[in-house]
């Protein structure tokens, strides 16, 4: 190996002041930062870091391409995906090859069901990557209820709402601590699966996770409201406490 | 609610940097620190924090009573600790009817299986509570094997050794990714449990994560070495991935 190092850098929920100290310290000092974007949007990630980048940072935008109309079991919205992030990781490896060091901005933590983890993957065997972990996006909804969220030798399970329905049911109604994420299309699909499992009473709905517009309700009180694809359902254990 | 702030300050897995800049602040800023330890030791979390506090901090240690001969299923069990608990809000509520605010030293994230939790459920009523989320151990672990832990609408499981063997492989069974934490002296137990759920070939154990000393192996490697109560298995899932 040899070159320049790509970061692949967690900036956790949103708040600015929640990403680690080491994040900060890379973020100031890179002189180049990329980032995925949709087309048209400023992106997440991009937003998050504002004011805090050198003022000559070079800007790599990686913008998504659009598959919303391609069912996620059709082969071409796998082979979209893997074009476009094919595309990312050359221009990723251009930089680096020329000694170039590149900070990859990541929402939550890398490697938890984040994109980096699809450059990553790619990139890995020849060029160095360094990961900085990051508080996810999860424990920014849990910290929101006000209440922990397990407790003693409480089991907890974290869920995609993009699972089939009995697949949901089945870890809801076995686990006891509860974690949804990937609502939005799904948000009907989950309540039902939460009803099942004698849940959904007990569930919180936390809407951007410590970001300014942050909401944080019963999960029964935002039936039939829209909700944003990253918004996040919590239930909270009860386990063994003295 | 009057008087001072009590701040659940969630430090992450051990690395400083990998405190949150907020952290930081507060550490530096903050007259009044607590902190749980055992009897004689200094503190994993006053030991992260070691140089970054003011010179004229005053240092409230809570020093946890032996409990290692009292099995958990003994009422005195949780009588010792509600008793120490109920010692500790004493000492911390003085401060904050005094209008001091107290910054609490949490490991990892202070809602996720953290003490500082039974200090949280007996204060929140009455006292002004803020808690600061930090980067999970787990996360710092799943860092540390080079590997993401989650794709695509993978289920993650986090199980505690303590549980018994079924309901281990129980889970173990059904999830993709899996944390398994409190290991200690449940190793042989937790072992047992990811070979009858075919897990165990995959099974990573990591020492210490984010710390100086930190180890990386497969677990197949550590049977029979000695492990500490902090160390964490991980099994990744391998989910969808374009």
């Amino acid at each position: 190996m040899s070159g320049g190092t790509i970061y692949g850098l967690g900036l956790g929920p949103g708040d600015p002041e929640l990403m680690s100290v080491k994040a900060h310290r890379l973020l100031r000092e890179t002189r180049h930062v990329a980032f995925f974007r949709k087309a048209g949007r400023k992106g997440q990630a991009r937003q998050i870091v504002e004011g805090l980048l050198r003022e000559d940072v070079i800007e790599v935008p990686m913008e998504y391409p659009v598959t919303t109309e391609i069912p996620l079991t059709d082969p071409r919205y796998n082979q979209t995906l893997a074009a476009f992030y094919a595309e990312c990781v050359d221009k990723l490896r251009a930089l680096v090859e020329a000694g170039i060091d590149v900070v990859v901005l990541c929402e939550g933590d890398p490697f938890f069901y984040g994109s980096f983890m699809h450059l990553h993957a790619r990139l890995v065997a020849d060029v160095t990557v360094e990961v900085v972990p990051a508080i996810t996006g999860m424990s920014g909804a849990w910290t929101a209820t006000g209440q922990p969220v397990t407790w003693g030798d409480d089991v907890m399970c974290v869920l995609m709402g993009t699972l089939d329905e009995d697949t949901l049911t089945d870890h809801m109604t076995r686990a006891d601590a509860l974690v949804v994420m990937k609502i939005g299309r799904n948000f009907d699909k989950v309540c039902r699966a939460l009803k099942s499992a004698d849940r959904f009473a007990d569930a919180w709905l936390v809407e951007y996770a410590q970001m300014p517009n942050q909401t944080v309700r019963k999960l029964a009180e935002a039936e039939g409201a829209v909700t944003p694809y990253f918004s996040i359902i919590i239930v909270h254990g009860q386990g063994r406490r003295p």
